[in-house]
């Protein structure tokens, strides 16, 4: 019989970072949460404040859920939506117009449940450009998704997915088909 | 390579609708969210207030989320349970004596991802009579779904379920067999 | 056609379960929620108020939702992560060393959906020692769960999972493969 396992207890954080999120915690549960939905400049504001990188045309919305901000990167564009997790214990980046929809939950961290201790494991998570999560999909550690990739809803994607323009879906999220879009007008 | 969407940003709706939003999003937050769970007769009221059909015997309860309650119909003996989410972008309806359970997410918005400023698309959700929406159920926008239909716990329904009193169950959903109920006593 | 079925609307449950309840909820949604995340003893006293059986070594943290703490069981080291949802209509045991993360939902009731009146069924969840249920893992009623099983984040579990010390993923969830343990080191 294998031997038990140590219980997940004790933090693997170190104790300025747990200060941190207390800090934080109290300004999400608060200032940011209960902040106007058109306020996106006032929220950058508090995310900045925490160390996020986020350019000031990025959006996050009143009801997402942000771990740690200074793990957290939006570039131009970006957007998370209500309800949407972004469990950023290692860093999350969503790329140039790139959307997470509501519930969807971005997961960077893991358990070693080989280990004795399973000690807490954590790895990037990267969207690129122009991605779209629909509403309530997953995405595990360590996941890098191209750019154009739209991934349905509900899907849960386990590993990354390296077709870009492609419509994925399911659980795990597999290629459906390309994303067409058209060709650029004239100006 | 395909030129990049315009990101979601610019809200689609009209100004009266968002100011409507706003003033329900308040009503929601407060005396909707934090009435007793018994007082269905006065969430009922409000609502109505903001433009529902509800029939009197209908049960809303607390933390069910409404996007918009003017979308929303709710026939004899229907049933939003807590934590549900009626995202009533387009109209939803709950037929007589049907049952939407914990955390199901009926979904009647989406957007058009091969359209370079991906457009807000919207179609409405049907229940017909006799429904029941285990937990964590997904419909997607367009969806109606048959009498008597049971949808399995954390299934994803996304085309219409057309086969009566049957059980569907997967994601996708798909029929697992007949719903037989007993005949009506004589009485 | 088939008899329309009675609507779920009056409660089966008791006068004195019902008022505990709200008792409980009113409790649950100001001391147990509010408190800051490292009073575990805070929130195992007022668990126990309520009649749950947890080990002064177990964890429940503040956004753990629980139905009715006097049919909750938590073992040596056990732990409810952040945002699990402990539906315990029935009684719900979490053994030694077992953990459920995030968004995951033990789910301890249903309906006889056959039934003209689709009565309340409930059956207890037990979780065995060193069990590790990642991210948003579904549990149906009446699951046993044996020792040293890991589900992966995102699976949904319909029926008890018998193999020990192996991973399980996937709706439903089936046996992925061993959960090889290093072997005890000498001391």
């Amino acid at each position: 019989m294998p031997p038990p396992p140590t219980p997940i207890s004790s933090s693997p954080h170190s104790l300025a970072n747990r200060l941190a999120r207390v800090a934080w915690g109290i300004v999400q549960a608060t200032l940011f949460r209960f902040s106007p939905r058109p306020l996106h400049a006032w929220r950058r504001f508090l995310l900045r404040l925490f160390g996020a990188r986020i350019h000031r045309t990025a959006h996050v919305y009143p009801t997402a859920r942000i771990w740690a901000p200074w793990n957290l990167t939006l570039h131009e564009h970006a957007c998370a939506g209500d309800l949407t997790d972004l469990y950023c214990v290692a860093p999350i980046t969503i790329g140039p117009r790139s959307t997470v929809s509501h519930y969807s939950f971005l997961c960077a961290a893991s358990h070693d449940f080989e280990h004795p201790d399973h000690p807490l494991t954590t790895a990037p998570i990267t969207l690129g450009a122009n991605v779209w999560l629909a509403a309530d999909v997953f995405v595990a550690p360590g996941v890098t998704i191209a750019d154009g990739v739209v991934v349905g809803a509900r899907s849960s994607v386990f590993s990354s997915l390296t077709e870009p323009w492609t419509l994925y879906a399911g659980s795990p999220a597999r290629p459906v088909r390309r994303r067409v879009m058209p060709a650029a007008a004239p100006t």
